[in-house]
Formats: C-alpha cells, structure tokens, sequence
C-alpha cells in the first residue's frame, strides 16, 4: 500500500479539522530503520513556508519522517507562515523522538491562508498512535484536496519494493518537482546516491506531464530508502521500478487532472535535439487550443502544427520543417510532407495520441496532459482563494 | 471608417462564397497615390502561405494593395498553397493595375483546409469594382471569423488621420505581430522610415495581448503611408496616433476574445528589468489558473504570485521578492510586505486590473486578456479543423 509498501515504513492519516469538509487531511510517514534521502522542489520563485524549511533540514540530515498537510498551502504567509511550518515540524519531532531536522513538512490547499497550527499539532498527535505497516492508503487519502481519489504505485525489484502515493489535480505544471509525491522503498542505497537515482526517474515522468500549465509553489517529490529488504545491489533494476512508480503516478495526477475527460498522449521523435522535442511535445501538451480540441474529440492538427511551431528553442524557436514533418492522430497520419493527407481519424476514447516525426534528428521526448474542459473552467472559476 | 479614414485609400468588402456562412469574406485595400509600407509577421515557424508571398513581395516592392479573405488560413497547404496564394495576387494585381509585387495577400480561417481560388478570383473581380473611400468599414466587416464584430480605429494628428482595422478572436498570443491588422495613413513617409514606427508601436500593443496563449501561423501587422494628407511632418504626433490606434484595435481584439467576459488589465511595475516585467505581466496574464479565478470575479492572488513567481527570466525566472512585493485587485492592496492584508475586494466589473509593484527596480509593462470562460471551450471544442 503506496509509501507502506517496501519493508519498514510506516504511515498514517488522519482528520486534523484543516479541511473544512472534515476529511482526512494530515498524513504521516517514517522509516523504522535509519533511513537516506532526497527531495526534488519546485522551482518556483514564490516557494511556500514549508518548502523552505524542508529544504534547510534536508540540507542539515537525513530525513526519518515526512509530515503532510491538506487544506492550507501555507504559502504566501509570511514569517508566521514559516515559524509555523518549524512548529510543524518540530511538533512530530518531539512526538517520534527524532531531532527536528530529521522530519520534513510538506502544506498543499489554499495559498495565503495561515496554518491552524493547534489543530495541526494535535493531528500529529493522533497521527503517530495510528502509525502502522498497512497506514500506506490511510496516509494517501489524507493528502489530498481537488483530487478525486488516492494515487498509489508499488513496484518490485528483486528483494526490494517501491512504493509511492502522490496527490496533485491542479496548478500542475513540470517545474523539476510537480505535486505532493512520497516515494520509499527498503533498497539499499548510501545517503550521497538517493539524488542521482530520483533525479532522472522525475525528468522523465512528473517533469514531462501538465494539467493546466501553472507550477505551483508547494511542489516537491521526496524519496526515502531505508534497505530494510536486506536487498542485495541491483541498481538497474531499482532505476526500472523507481521510474515506473513515478511514472504511474504522474499519469494518474493527469488522469485525475482537473476537468479532466481525455488524456492527450504527446510524443516527438526525429527532433533536431531532446530539448526542442521537450519544448515542442510541452507546447502542443500545454497549448488551449489543442486542449479543447481533445475535450471536443477534434483531430485538429493544424492547431498541433501551430503550437509546435511557435515552441521555444534555442535560437528563438525549435526547429522544424514542415516539409519534413508527418503529424498522426491516434496512429492515423494527418498531414505529411507539407501538406494534409485527408484523412480524418475518429476520436472517441478516453485517451487522444498525438504523434510527430519532425525527420530532422533523433530528439525525442513524450508528454502527458489533460484536456481543457468545461468542468476545468467550473472548478478554478469556483474554488476561491 | 477604418482603413478609409486617411485620404487617398480606397477599400471594399463583399462575400466571396469563402466561408459557409454566406458572410462577406474579402476584403480589398488600395491607396490611390503610391504608397510606402511595413509589416511585421508571425514569428510561429509554421508560416502560412499568403505569409510566405507577402514576405517576399515586400522584400521586392512598396505595398499599393492588400487583399485579404476569411474562411481558410491558407495555411499547412503545402506547394498547392503557395500557388493559390500567388494566384491571388496576381488576380488583384491584373485588375488592379498593378505589378504582382505590389500586392500583399492574407488569410485567416481554418488551418489546412485548400483556399477555393476561382472564388477569390470571382470575389476580388467583384471587391475592384466596389473599391470607394467609404469602403473601410465593409472592408473591416469581410476579415471576420469568430470576431463578433469589426474592430476599427481611427486618430488624427495636425493634418492627417491614422486609421486601421483588425480581426482576430482566438490563437491570440504575442509573437512580434498578432492576428490581421491593416493600418493606413496619409502621413508623409519614406519607405525606410515606416517599418521604424511600425515596430515599437506594434510591441507595446498587439504583443502584450493574450487570448489563449497560442500564435497563429497567420498573424500579419501591415501598415500604409500614401502622404495624401499635405500635411507636414510632426513625427510625434504620428508616433502618438499610430500608438493610440494600435492599443485601441489591440483592446478590442481582447474584449472579443473567445468567449471573453472579463478584461483583465495587469500593470507590472518595479521589476528589476523591462525584460522581467513583460514576462512576469505576460505569465500572469496568459495562466489558466488567473484566468479562471478572473472568470469567477475571484480575487485570487495566490495565484497571481503562482504564476509570477514562475515568470521565465534571464536566470531561469524573473527576480522577485515576496518580501517587497505587493499585489493588488482593483486598486485594493491584497498582499505586502510578504503576507496578506487581509482585504477582500468585490470583483465585478466587466474589466478585472491587477496591479504588481515588486520593489526591485524601474521596469515596468503592461498587458491585456482576456478570462477563460465555459465558452471559451465551447467554442474551440466545437469550432472544427
């Protein structure tokens, strides 16, 4: 069950009465053994109160246990934003008996509203005598707030497992870390190796997906590694399973993207270089127009080629030739050599696939998005500050 | 009227049987003396073909006419594009009396689609014998798609008159020139001198207007001199009347915009750069998240400091400093001195003005937008390729 998963962790969520529906809204996690890991922020400029202080205690140690919030972002609060995100952390420090810098604290919901800091340290409370082995889906539930359910991921490695819970609906927007993610696993790994393995598995999934374009300012994806497996070394196969855990919560962040009716596939291949195919696949995935062309069930390619040619690049704008260009819409070839091939694919399901070869190089990238729907415009016109 | 306001430009429109509605679709512009002219295009790679042959057209000769059609951009057409567009040309440079070169061509519509050359023929036999001084606004009425309305202005100097028109509703996003815009005046102009005027009135205009973040692969700016007016020159005059008339067509691109109900106006002011200021107002305004909270009359300025804090900038993103920071809705401060003021204001107007002063140097910009609203996706999850 997500970050219960791997062998010694443990986890909890419970209702702190942030969230004024009452729902579970404070999640605890903590390894049992001494455990190593690494975080990714986002890179926001405006970065919320608890993201500050994450980032000082990761700097100074290891982090044992991760304290979560919904309902109240704490961002955008100032200095008593951030002393209570250190009473925060302070508060599970004292009740797991671990020093303060050794938990991390991590806020999602509303920005600019202060933290209620009682109700928080008294959910704590409750939340370390509910700690369990099988607290991994009650943790998951409790950290979210537009999303319309849970997002877990388990994959096993030879003797090892990975597990993960992510929450993440709106303001979804690749900035280096995306959303809430929670990722642990019982494979063993030394302190300095936990960035260099979470790093790229991030690139190529939570950083290549998009909501509605916007980066928020409380992203961050944290990694714990314990080695409680008893595992022996098999780092490809702990690469392949981290990659697949945040790649299957990346894609159920998109599928449960706000409004979210068709989840547009993006892939480039034949770019000059990776980065334009990035910047192009991000283009056409971000763009309205190509957006609410999947929500109507449009295979409208000449919005594709608009937002392709307009991606940024180095020298301005990637590069791209439309006489070498060949755009399919759910495999069926739309537009080849400069010019339309008449076909009109029909496009009904859930997902809508959109591929390019530009036949100029061997960039190639993949991206994932949600459409742009009426429901997306009613909730972020209805949710208030 | 419009482009007919200036002496010596005569205009017509008519209904060329381009578009299914049976609406007027080609519109003719001539100046009587010769003139000198500028343009300013796309930047989108993918180029439309009445883009392509004005391009090079311009390259080799001042501009006297300027045909443009609704219905079909002409664009992703291929060499069968290119040839419909020389065609085109030639058409109204037969009939007009004209060397091909002399003649500008433009199209809007749906991407893709081929444009049906015998009836743009057809109609600018017709739009030649309808050319009269009081054409401007027929001719502003034959550029429409899903404009709701012709977009004219006119302003005038010691002696002469500046006035231009516009159409453009969707796929509106700065990239050096928007939408179709023709301006016209009777000022006195050397042919090196136009483009010199064009552009920066052009940049603080059309390029600080979004509708949905996306560029069109047919945006043209176009501007004429035919110095039919006698007047002397006062060159700030001239620069001050094209400015007004750019902002005014520009302003009313945004109050059309798809499914608009909402103008927001943000004003950055204090940014470390000019530079700086144009992508923290430009990120502002182009984010689905304060476009919808716009829609909602929401003040919501955590998002506000959402999307600024993740404004691209020469670093990576834009400096800013939540700590000098002050945001405000309506003239209502909301947030300083890094946390909120606590005051709410009551958006809702038709216009929504969102103020930010980040404390940190002189740079300072201004855009438009439109809000995203339900029939903003209705009408682009409707409006087919």
């Amino acid at each position: 069950m997500s970050v219960t998963a791997a062998k010694g962790f443990v986890a909890s969520g419970v209702a702190a009465g942030i969230r004024p529906s009452g729902k579970p809204d404070l999640a605890l996690v903590r390894s049992i053994p001494r455990a190593v890991g690494a975080a990714m922020w986002t890179t926001n400029r405006v970065q919320a109160a608890p993201i500050t202080v994450s980032k000082r205690h990761l700097e100074a140690a290891q982090p044992q246990a991760v304290v979560i919030n919904a309902g109240v972002a704490n961002a955008a609060t100032g200095a008593r934003g951030e002393a209570d995100a250190v009473a925060t952390a302070d508060g599970a420090a004292a009740q797991l008996g671990l020093p303060p810098d050794e938990v991390l604290v991590l806020s999602t919901g509303v920005i600019g509203a202060p933290l209620p800091v009682d109700k928080v340290l008294a959910g704590i409370r409750a939340a370390v005598l509910d700690l369990s082995p099988e607290g991994g889906g009650a943790a998951a539930g409790a950290i979210l707030t537009t999303d319309s359910g849970p997002k877990l991921a388990v994959a096993a490695g030879p003797g090892f497992t990975v597990g993960g819970m992510a929450k993440g609906a709106g303001m979804i927007h690749p900035c280096l870390a995306t959303m809430l993610v929670v990722i642990t696993t019982d494979y063993p790994l030394r302190a300095e190796e936990v960035d260099g393995f979470l790093r790229p598995a991030v690139e190529r999934t939570f950083n290549r997906i998009s909501v509605d374009g916007d980066c928020s300012t409380n992203d961050a994806v944290i990694l714990l590694a314990n080695g409680a497996s008893g595992a022996g070394r098999d780092d490809d196969a702990f690469r392949a399973a981290l990659h697949d855990v945040c790649a299957r919560l990346a894609r159920q962040v998109v599928e449960d993207g706000e409004g979210c009716t068709v989840v547009l596939e993006v892939r480039v291949d034949g770019a000059a270089s990776e980065t334009d195919a990035v910047a192009i696949a991000r283009r056409i995935a971000t763009s309205p127009l190509v957006k609410t062309a999947a929500f109507g069930h449009d295979p409208n390619w000449g919005r594709v080629l608009m937002a392709a040619g307009s991606a940024p690049g180095a020298d301005g704008f990637a590069a791209l030739d439309t006489e070498r260009l060949t755009v399919a819409f759910d495999g069926v070839p739309v537009f080849a050599a400069g010019a339309p091939t008449g076909d009109v694919p029909t496009l009904a399901g859930a997902v809508c696939r959109i591929d390019l070869d530009l036949g100029l190089g061997d960039g190639a990238a993949a991206y994932l998005a949600s459409d742009l729907s009426y429901d997306y415009v009613r909730i972020n016109a209805e949710y208030t500050t």
